[in-house]
Order: C-alpha cells, then sequence, then structure tokens
C-alpha cells in the first residue's frame, strides 16, 4: 500500500484543508446556505472513497459555512433536472447520492459534523451518515423529501434514522418532513450535544478522537457498520477476531508502558 | 386493480368512518375499556389487510373511545377459552393476533395511534405497531403478558419494543409488565408527543399527512419495514431504486412546478 | 434433565449467595475497585453457563462491592501478558470474554446489574449484557477501551451498546472512551432507573421478577435475542409460535383462575 497524502487537495465544490491529522470540509456555496449539486455530491463521494487511503488525515470535520450546513439538492440545479430524466438517468442519481453515504461510512475515519444553522434534506443525511453529531442550539434538521412529493428513503434514511432516534420518533420526522428543533433532536440522541460554538466543540473532539489509537478508531468504525445487521453471538466472535488484531498494535503495548510509568499514553497509530 | 372503496364498511366490532380520506378506528366496547375479542381481532386483521388495496383512505387512526384506547384480549371471552385450547388452536390463535400486526404493517398507509386511558396487552401492541404514537398524559400503557403467566413475547413485542425505546428499557417493561406512565412514554420515545386533546391533535396530523405526496408515504412505509434487517450498503441501494421510482411520479414534478412558481403543491398521490 | 442445584456453589473468584431463588454476585476485590482476572473471566463465564441448568435459581443480580461495580481487565494481571502474547494465545483471552457475554444472554434468567461507583471497560460490558440496569447517582462507566489503545469492539459492545442507547451515543462513547456520568446514562437509557440505594432497589425489583412466571420468563430472555436480528414479519411469526407453548403452561391457568376467583395469582414457574 503506497501512502496517499490528502493535504494538498484542491476541491472545486467544497472547502478542504488539513491540520493537526484532521481534515475540515466545508460546502462553498454560503449565500445560498450551501446546497448539493451534481458536482459536488461526486466530488464529496470521490474525496470520502480517498480518505479510506489517506495516510495524513486521522478524523474528518463536516464543517457549517456562513451559520448554515447545508440545505440539501439545489432545487434549481438538482430537482429541475431530474424532473426530466428517465429511469436509467434517476437511478445513477440515487445511487450517486447512497455512494456518497456509503463513502462516509466506509472512510475508515471518525467523522463529525458540526453544525449550524439549516440541515436539511441530504444536508441532513450528511450530519445522519456522521459518526458523532454536534449542533448549535440555532440548528435547525429536517427531512424535507416528503415536501418535495418524495419518499422519505433517502439516501439510507430509513435505515439509519430510527437506529439513532428509535423507530417511531424516525417515523415521524420522515412523514412530516417537520423541523427537529435543536434542543429536541439532542435529547432524542440525534444530536450528541449542542454547542454555542460548535466548530470550536468539534475539533476539540477531533483533536481527542486524533490523539487516540487511530488505527483502532478505525477498527470501530468498521464494526459499527460491520455488526449492523448481524446475530449477537456472532458479533461477538467478530469482535473477539476484531480486538485481538488490535492487541498486536504497537499502540496497546504503549499505553501499557505509559500505565506502568504512571504517564499518559502517546499514540502514534500503528 | 380494481379500485376499491372502504368508506362504506360496516364492521361489528368496531366503529369505522372516513372522512377526507382518514380512515378513523376505534374499538366499540368503552364500557368494558374496549376489550379485543377473537372475532375483533380477525375483523380488524381483515380490515387492515384490505387497507392495502383501499382506494379512498390515505390514513388511518386508531382512536379511543369512552377515554380508553384498549385493555387487551379479553379475560372471560380469550383468556378462559385459551386455557383449555389444544396446540393447533392456540398456535392458531397467536397466529391470528401476529397477523394483525403484519396487516397493520403492510397496509401500506400510515397509521396514527391516538391514545387515551388504558392501553394495555394487546393494546399496547396495536400501538406499536401503529406508525406513530400520540398520548393524553393521562394515558397507562403496560404491556401485561407477564401478569397473566405468559412471555413479553406477543405479537412481535421483543422484536419492536426495543427498536423503538431501546433494549434496556424494553427488556424492563417486557419481564415486569409495569406501567410506563405518559410522560415517561413521552421521554422514551414510545410516544411521539402528548396533548390533552390528543384525538384533535392525531386528526391534524392525519390531515397533513393525508395532504401528501401519499403515493410516497406509502413507499415510506414499505421501506421502514423493508429495511427493518438489512445490511447499511443494501439499505442504501435498495433506497436508490425505491427513490428513483418516486422521482417518476407526478407528485415530484407537482412539487418541483409549485416550487418555482412560489405556490404551495397540491398533491394527488400520483 | 437433572435438576441442577447451585446454591452451594463456591466460587474462588467472586461472591456468591442464593436466597429465595435469586442468585447474587459480586466481584471480591473492593480494594482495587474490583478488576477481573483471566481465573474471574473464566468462573463468571462457566457459572453463568451452568446457571441455564439451575433448578434453583430465577434471577441474578451483579452486584457491587465496597461502593464499586467493577473497574474491568486488570492492568498487571491481564494487560501486561496479553502485550507478550502471540495471536493465537490473544483470540484465546478475547474469545473467553465474549463467552462470559454469550453465557450471560444464554443463561435463561433475568439479569439485573446494581451498580455502583466504578462500572468501566470489561465492568460496563457486564452491566451492558445484563437485561436491566440500575444504578446509584454516584455511578461513572466508561468504554475506556480505547483509553489502552484498543477499538471499542470488545465483547459485543459495538452491536449492544447502539440496540441500548442508539446509534450516535453509542459511537461517541466508544471513541471517547469518556465517562457517562449516572443522571445522563438514565436519560440515554443506558440505566434503567436510579437509586441511592441501588443494591434494594435491584432486590426489589428481583424478588417482582422471581415471583414469576419464570418459565415464561426465560422465553422472554430467549427471544430477546432471537429477534435481534430478524424481519419484522419472521420476528411475529416466531413470537406465535413461543407465545402458544407459554399458553401451555400452568403459571398461564393459574393468572385465568386467580384472576376469575378475584386473587393474586401464585406461579411456580412450570
Amino acid at each position: 500500500m503506497k501512502r496517499h497524502e490528502m493535504a494538498g487537495l484542491t476541491p472545486e465544490h467544497f472547502q478542504w484543508s488539513v491540520t493537526d491529522r484532521i481534515a475540515v470540509i466545508r460546502l462553498n456555496r454560503p449565500e445560498r446556505k450551501n446546497p448539493l449539486t451534481f458536482e459536488s455530491y461526486a466530488e464529496l463521494g470521490r474525496t470520502f472513497r480517498d480518505l479510506a487511503h489517506a495516510s495524513d488525515v486521522d478524523v474528518v470535520v463536516l464543517a457549517s459555512n456562513g451559520g448554515n450546513f447545508c440545505s440539501g439538492g439545489d432545487v434549481h440545479e438538482i430537482i429541475g433536472p431530474l424532473v426530466g430524466m428517465e429511469m436509467p438517468e434517476l437511478l445513477a442519481f440515487t445511487r450517486m447520492t447512497g455512494e456518497l453515504v456509503k463513502a462516509m461510512i466506509h472512510c475508515g475515519k471518525p467523522v463529525i459534523a458540526a453544525v449550524e444553522g439549516i440541515c436539511v434534506g441530504a444536508g441532513a443525511i450528511m450530519a445522519m451518515a456522521s459518526d458523532i453529531r454536534l449542533a448549535a442550539p440555532s440548528t435547525k434538521a429536517a427531512f424535507l423529501f416528503t415536501r418535495v412529493g418524495l419518499a422519505g428513503c433517502d439516501m439510507g434514511a430509513c435505515a439509519m434514522l430510527p437506529r439513532i432516534v428509535g423507530q417511531g420518533r424516525a417515523a415521524e420526522l420522515l412523514y412530516t418532513g417537520r423541523v427537529l428543533r435543536a434542543e429536541e433532536g439532542e435529547r432524542w440522541g440525534f444530536w450528541n450535544a449542542l454547542h454555542d460554538d460548535v466548530e470550536a466543540a468539534a475539533m476539540d473532539l477531533a483533536r481527542q478522537i486524533a490523539a487516540g489509537p487511530t488505527w483502532a478508531h478505525g477498527i470501530t468504525k468498521t464494526q459499527l457498520d460491520q455488526e449492523w445487521n448481524m446475530g449477537l453471538d456472532q458479533a461477538i466472535e467478530v469482535e473477539a477476531q476484531a480486538q485481538a488484531i488490535c492487541m498486536q498494535t504497537r499502540d496497546f503495548e504503549r499505553a501499557y508502558r505509559a500505565f506502568v510509568a504512571k504517564e499518559t499514553p502517546v499514540f502514534e497509530g500503528d
């Protein structure tokens, strides 16, 4: 496996920076609350697929821009063209959006969403496909698909939302498309926490996780997906195998040596 | 497919009305807190199976009667006879009760429970098998099966309750059969919300959902069931297919045209 | 099946007592907050496996000792030796720890954790593998694996924790290893309830559950595991079969007779 460095990436459709092994992504059309387009979907998907092989990134923060996270698929640039498409093109589009979620889930790095303001439609899905979701008190999330005449089953929503907030609350959000207020979302477990300065909080958390045994974090991420649909006995066996592998990392030994020496362990990700 | 109109239904064992494409069902023995009998189980099951083909119903409200929702299987009319039955009859009974839940899940229309007062045993299951559950502050729910010497696994309870309130809370309710108080149930996500006038709130919500897009709502309902037990990658692909189908409905185009014209979309369910 | 009595058990690595058909287990190294060792893992696993056949135990309480529940795998007695092991030994160890969880899940008796103070690492897993979790307000739980350089996938954590507290909250706890405070854990559904005298509350609950119907409780426990990974239609059919079996127990008839006689049923577990 050759090393794949991503710090120098210069994407067209979103902002990108890497500092201290933390990549920060933010959509770059704040004047319109950061809608997605065909091009930004595709470029985000490619980037998350590449992140699976990145040697210089350990954690990803999906941040807001201009006080908003993402307003979902652009009405003029996405919904308009879709209305005139035939099935092969439509399926190509819905699969491309799904590929973004798959790429986020399989990127091997924890993803933290730092959400301000509007977080709707595909934007709410991107937040949902993140591992940890922090929000500003002003945040309004909504699964708007029903409002544009579609079903709630978009990009994995009917699978993911019930596992995050429970089946009953998920059904209500998906049938009505109503706004989930920030404090309600925290109470339901959609948001892990609310912070006035949500980006600072997300960066603090990202640094903490990046200081971790990052190789082991990648296994945690893999297992959270692998065990999604598995019997409990089987899950326990796959965890026995996965954790035994982690016990052969140097980070495990480093933690032990540090403990014996009454020091804080310094993990190196191998 | 021929059109199947259900507004004129005259069931024997529950009240039935259809107004503005919303069917309202309520059990009709308020003097005994609306127990279920062999006959009402069977007639409810048949009715929900027929609803899958109904051309004049878009949403179902399961309402209360005389201040109570349902007291579960009648002790004299159900439990007494069961005590004397052989296995083939017993299994025929438990399958019939399960068929009611299956019929609710496969009826293709969102079901809203509007629950007042007593909601226990099979009544709690009927609430649980609804998509959205609203309750009056006075509501007492309980999974009473253990109190009559049975297991908590009745009509899908061990599968559904953990997905709604979490595995730990579900276990407690099923082992103890204790009353779930209304405010606690809201906090846990069993109730979507509490309302003093729960039936008015349920009818408002039903009208909102019936305003569409109803064909897409049917797909949302289908997917919430289909993805119950599926890997996440597989769920994302089935949603890509399902949503692409919805993008060929006229309701999707209507929403787009309305948006461009700065109007509120009027969905027609096709 | 011969009767297997366990009241006289004299384990080496934990305290054991059986009173009124309730077994109480507590680790016996309170001076070090009750760490686990290779020996106590193995002995606990064997004991829970034997409990599946116990004729004199109906409920198990996992209690605290000296104000703490369990500090997880001992750094000196477990982590140190693991650092030097080859893969076959490592996998033998992780499988042994997983076997403890499997044995708890398959023991056929409801397990109630009564947690005070420190409840971390494998201790948090033992609490999680219990059916019902009560905690003192002082309790600090943490999934510490990441702190020792390992992944969060230990003994089934990536499968179980999301089903108890939701996917988002589980991810945060597993990536950070942070302390879950007691009131937060109750709000999230990790703890069923908080009690100042948690052991008294656990014993009250244990007596209530042990009052029966215990044979049906065993079926509830089995079904909560069996339906973990099953489609909803399939779950409804397996419950129809399981509940029909329960309807042939004498406890079901006892409950009916008591109801008709306006008495409290006395269950006998058959």
